[in-house]
């Protein structure tokens, strides 16, 4: 037969409510790549209103600041990511890490 | 702040493709307790063609038979899982008891 893997899927929750998965996590990355939420929220087909509301309700779950405005300036200001939201970034790249080396450890089953 | 929880979601793959996550295995599942292929596709709101092609891939990317009809009998016949399918639930199980004592026993990201 052929070989058999075990993938997974990460998250986190808060109180049972989903903090941050797969898509939270990417609009973080962008926001932090393209300094803007607005730019980061087109580049994953979000409204604003809607990345801004994910951003509200992780910052509430984790009772941190999770964005930086920087306004004025030549370009207009810009946003970018608080050191904590980096620190969960880094968090889930280790989380997956693990998980993946956790996974490749496994016997699989043989039939 | 609150308890942050990691929290996953598993399944197999063979040779990149999906083998089997929660709705296949659910689908044996079922299988196993109503002895009927239909009678579990319906709990399931899945036709029956879907419910017999989900097994028919399961068991042509394992090579090996999950389900076994007895025909005839006065109940005009049951469905069972062989002992190939039923390992494969036990192993699924023994796998998700793995995935969550692994994350419980992870160091929390701390704010």
């Amino acid at each position: 037969m052929n070989k058999v893997v075990v993938r997974s899927k990460i998250w986190l929750e808060v109180d049972g409510s989903a903090l941050i998965g797969e898509g939270r996590e990417r609009l973080l990355q962008l926001i932090d790549e393209q300094g803007s939420i607005s730019a980061a929220a087109r580049q994953m087909g979000l409204s604003y209103r809607k990345a801004w509301s994910y951003l509200k309700s992780m910052e509430e779950a984790l009772d941190v600041s999770l964005v930086n405005r920087q306004r004025g300036g030549m370009g207009g200001g810009s946003t970018g990511l608080t050191s904590e939201a980096k620190d969960l970034l880094v968090f889930l790249n280790q989380l997956r890490t693990k998980f993946d080396d956790f996974s490749n450890e496994l016997e699989m089953v043989d039939f």
